[in-house]
Parts: structure tokens; sequence; C-alpha cells
């Protein structure tokens, strides 16, 4: 996709281009690995939780008992909304929830203590706090445009099962509560994917890290980042049945069409995330005795095995997006969850940033018109 | 700022990296040089007007007589905000006008009839409504901040005159709507600043137009991209009298800290539009009876010229905010106006993006923690 044209190399989508260093966030897209801070995802996902990966990723070290109990503190006493949020989200409840979500963000800026300061510490503070009130919003918002009232924070709940009751009006179970735990966990951060580089480019105008966040969730919302996994859904609906799914990729890839939730701009190994996610569709649908969704899937990975010798695999989203649904939650919620998961990520993108800030600026080259004269408009 | 490690170069700020080709805007920072499809700068400045350049941004070239009624048609019809709109300004009115125009941008995206249609028609058609909207938004924000109530638009007016009308309650002299149509012309684009450029990032996860705009706005909202307007007018009432230039300068370099309204990522010349808003602070403060605010930024100017041979010169905020200041404009609206002069410039960079998209997604080089084993929390 680069090229080079009158001895100008032009950089398209920016890929391959090293931007910035980072001490967070290690991928490796060949060998499908992920660690943060040096830590695996998959121990990540077998041993830690949100709070905790947050944490880490935010404070740069995996906490001792003191400090994830601060930590959870912090998030708990985080968990409120100024009246103004709601009216917004009221105001606006026929919108999209990504559209919601960055409206109510963007507001959230005017009210937040430390709005404009734009220290490490404030900063930090306001990544919790947003952190909290992200997932509040998804659920005021879903609450509302379904009629109902919006569902108190419970203080007693951890970040996830917290996010399910406010969604629900009732406590989930602890399998339901852990595996969107692990799926947060697992979108919480990953390098300079669009929308935490859209975060750093706003930051990179010294902006605040409510501005910085707005545009992340507005990047986010785009299908070609966050949008795979309420389309895979779809799909398996689609698809209906196991011995549908041969066919249904044949007929796709006749039609240059991508088949959702595989290929990453990165991975050209199986998303490492994929397969914790994986895991918990398998349980969750015999669990429910609805095996069928999770054999669509199989069916449909097996028929796309021979484009993985192109670096085609299945993404994070391919399984998550049917967690979802087996949990009750409507489809246009997915890429909200994903932001949810996203926020620490986002921050401490923007601390990175901000550590070190400059403003990002890349070139366009001029294809255009020659010079030329005005002409005035009579002898146009 | 590049710099190579261990193989890897790093582009810091994107420096000098092209990442697509444009047909729209043409920059030589070494000579000072802006054209907008081909047309200079300067000719746009003396001839043309805010509509007749939206116009050639959008569709190529300068219109004939029809066109440009068309387009000034679509503009008035475009006059209107919802009601939403201005319950959302009335909540945040204590906001920073840009945290305003932001939260409003990103909720119009839930009234836009064509929101999530990203045809290029279609984005067009929001682009010219946008235009249309931004300036109500800024005008209408301010009122209600004020305690006044919003001024409708007066159809009969053009674009610039109207935001002025709508402003201040009171139609503009000829000479007032003449500058700051000039003024929106001069900032109506400028290749891939921070501002455009995450317009592109968001527009290349095939978000829609609104979340393009909405980052856009966020991103100008910092101090290293729209900000130093505001600033320019503080540092000239700092400085007073023109006798106190030199020494102002002298200390501020002596504490290594910038001169506002100096210097620019792309110009090592002076920076084209700067000339033409000198032009208009020279008339204005003359005709005003305050000589003294242009003599202040001329003797500014003078005690800088050492430092233009190291391609510090002044550029176009420097005497916009000066402009704005005398039309007895609120500091802080300074940006804002920046912004609604913008907006024809984002959403012909997101209609480019829109035409060959591809996700902006650049790497970051981790320099973190090693591989490390996960710990239980009891033996951290």
């Amino acid at each position: 996709m680069s090229g080079e044209k009158g001895g100008i190399e032009i950089h398209r989508g920016l890929k391959g281009v090293y931007f910035d260093r980072s001490p967070t966030c290690f991928i490796d897209g060949r060998a499908g690995e992920l660690r943060y801070r040096g830590y695996s995802i998959h121990d990540l996902a077998r041993h830690s939780t949100f709070e905790e990966t947050a944490c880490l990723l935010l404070e740069g070290e995996l906490p001792d008992a003191a400090g994830i109990e601060n930590f959870r503190a912090r998030l708990r006493a985080a968990r409120e909304l100024p009246g103004a949020i709601y009216d917004i989200i009221r105001s606006i409840a026929h919108a999209h929830p990504m559209e919601v979500l960055r409206t109510a963000v963007s507001a959230l800026g005017a009210f937040d203590p430390e709005g404009a300061d734009n220290s490490r510490e404030a900063t930090c503070r306001k990544g919790v706090r947003l952190a909290a009130q992200v997932p509040m919003i998804v659920a005021a918002h879903d609450n509302i445009r379904k009629g109902r009232k919006p569902v108190p924070a419970r203080p007693d709940l951890g970040h996830a099962a917290n996010f399910l009751h406010m969604l629900k009006g009732e406590a989930p179970s602890e399998d339901a509560a852990r595996l969107m735990d692990v799926d947060m966990l697992l979108h919480a951060e990953h390098g300079s994917n669009a929308s935490s580089f859209a975060a750093r480019v706003v930051t990179g105008t010294e902006a605040n890290l409510h501005a910085s966040l707005t545009a992340a969730v507005a990047a986010l919302s785009g299908p070609a980042h966050g949008g795979a996994a309420e389309n895979v859904m779809r799909m398996a609906q689609e698809v209906a049945e196991p011995a549908n799914a041969a066919a249904y990729v044949k007929a796709k890839r006749r039609r240059r069409e991508p088949i959702m939730g595989f290929g990453h701009r990165v991975y050209r190994a199986e998303d490492p995330r994929a397969r914790h996610m994986r895991e918990g569709v398998e349980r969750l649908s015999r669990e429910m005795g609805q095996p069928h969704w999770f054999d669509i899937l199989q069916a449909l990975v097996d028929a796309m095995a021979p484009y993985a010798r192109h670096g085609i695999h299945v993404n994070v989203d391919f399984y998550a997006g049917v967690v979802y649904y087996l949990n009750g939650i409507s489809e246009d919620l997915f890429v909200p969850i994903f932001a949810i998961g996203r926020v620490p990520g986002w921050t401490v993108q923007v601390l990175e940033q901000l550590d070190q800030n400059i403003l990002i600026r890349p070139l366009t080259h001029y294809t255009g018109p020659a010079p030329r004269d005005y002409v005035p408009i009579d002898r146009r």
C-alpha cells in the first residue's frame, strides 16, 4: 500500500510506520502474541481481573493487596453521573449507543473537577473516573431507551458485575460476571490501534483527556475498528446452521466481501485474545442449551482454514459478539462494551503521549491542479 | 525528532511522513505558499468569499453564478438546530465553547437525516449542513451563557455576516463582515493539520462525518493547534505598549518559553495567511482609535526578527486574535471561530479519505519489560 511517486514515499494507512515508543503493550503479529507490561495476555485472562489489569496498565506494575483495594475504591467512588448527563442521554436516546457515549463523554469534560488539568496525575485520576462513568453511560442509555429507569450502581460489585447489574437490573451469575470481566480485560489495551491513535493525535495538540477520549470513542464507532462484533452475530444468524458455513464463506469470497471477525491489521496468526472468548462461547452456549452458536462459529473457522496461510485468522470480535448475544445484550451495545474495556488503554496511551508530547502532523503529497489564476465569476 | 533504535526508525510526531496524496491543498512551507486547488490564498483572500472558497474546496472548481447561488441557498436552508441541541448547550453552558461545540457536533449526529450514510454525496451534504450549524452552536452558546436568547439566523446575510449577527444581535458593518469572511476563508483548509488528520483517522475506521468532525473539534481544542489566537491577545495586553515588546521577548526566550503566534510546524517563512489578517488589524485598529494594538504586534514582530533565520515567523493566529478582540468577541471564541472556518476543510479531507479509504494505524516500538511470569497477589 506504500508507494514511491516523484521521490516521495507515501505510507497509506501509516502501515508499518513507527510513530513513537511505548513501554505498555507488546504485540507480535506473526507469532500471535500480546503482552501488557511484559505479562502474557493468557496469564492475565486466566488469573487477573479487569481492575487489576487496569491498574497494571496505568501504574506499570501489578498492585499489591492495598494497591488493588485502593484502585477498586477509586473506581467505586467515581460511579456517579451528573444529572445533566442523564438529560443529554434522554435527549438523544434514539441514537446509536456509540453516538450517545461519544456525546456523553464529551459533555462529561464540562463537569470533571480537573477537566483542564493536563498533568500526569490529574489525567490518570480522570481516566479512572471515566473508566467508572463509561459503563454507567452505556447502561443508563440502554435502560432509558427501553423505557426503564437507570439502575443505580452497586458499590459491592466489581467493575464487570456492576455493569451487568446496571444493564439488566439484577446481579449477574458469577460465571457471567467473570466472562464479562475477561472480555473487558482482553480489550483493555492494544497498542496504537485507530482509537488510541486518534486519542494520541488529539493529546498531541495539548487538548485534555475528555477531548482525547471523545475522539477515541468516535474512532471506535467505525465498523473497521470496533464494529465487527456486532456483525459476527448477524453473520451467525444468517448462516443459521453449521452445514451452511462452507457455502456461505465461498459465496462471500466470490463476491470479494470480508468475512466478519476474520483478519486484523496486526495479527498474521490467530488473535491471542480469541482463545479466551472461544472458551467462553463454548461453555456458555452449551450451558444455555444453544450449542449451535458455537458449532456455527467453529464451522466458519473450518471453512476459513484455507485463508489462514494468507494470514487471515479469527480475531477477538469473532467470539465476543456471541458471548454478548447469549448474555441477552442488545447487538448495538457490543462496540460500547469494547469501549468500556478500552478506557484504561486509551488513558495510558494519552499519558505516554503527554510524557513527551509532540504535535502529530504527517503530510499529504499534493497531486492537484498546477497554480492557476483566479477568474472573476462573470468570466467562468 | 526521528531516531533509529535497534534498526527501527521512529517518526515522532510523524514529522515529514507522507501518509496520503491530496489534490486540495498545496503548502510550500519554505516559500510560505498556500494554494487551494491551484488558487493562491492571496487571490482568494482578495477576490473570493468564504462560501465560494468552501464550494471550491468541496467541489474542486470555482462555481459559476448558478453554482454559488445554489450553494448559498443550501447553507441558508441548513441554518437551524434541533431543540435538543439548544437544551444540551444550556445544560453545559458553563463549559469552554470548544467543549460545547464538540458535544453539540457529536449530538447533531443523532439528528442528521443522513447520519449513518457514508457515501460521498451524503457526506458532502452533511458537511454543508454542519458548516451552517457550527456557527449557530457557537453563537447560541455565547448568547445563552451571557443570559440572552439565541438570535435567529438571518437568511439574507452571508455566512460570516450572519454569524456576527447571531453573535451580537445586530448586523455587522460591511467592513467587519468582510474581515470575518476573509478570516474564515483563510482558515478553511490547511492540509493534514492535526484536526484534519484526527478526522481522517476516524474516517479510516469507516465512522461517519459527525464522528470525524467531533474528533476534529477535539483536536482543535488543544492550545498547540487552535489555541494560539486567544493567547496572542493576552500577550498583547501583557506587553501593554510597543516599547515593552523587546524586553518581553527577551525574557520569554531566556525562560525558553514560546512567543504566542510565532512558529508553525509547516511554515519556515511567514505564514501566507498572516498578511491578510495583518492588513485587517492595521485598518481596524486605526478605524477604532486603538492603533496601539497594531503597534504592539508590529513591535513584537520586530523583536522576533532575529529568530526569523531559524524559520520562526508570525503565523495566522498572531493577528486573528486581535481582529476578534477589536470586534468585541470573547477571547474563548477565537478557537471556535477557527472551527467555523475549517468545517469545509475537514469535510473535504474526510471525502478524500473515503474515496480510497484505509484504516490509519501506525505502530509504536515496544520498550517495556521483558516477558515475565504472573505473580499471584499474595506473593507480590
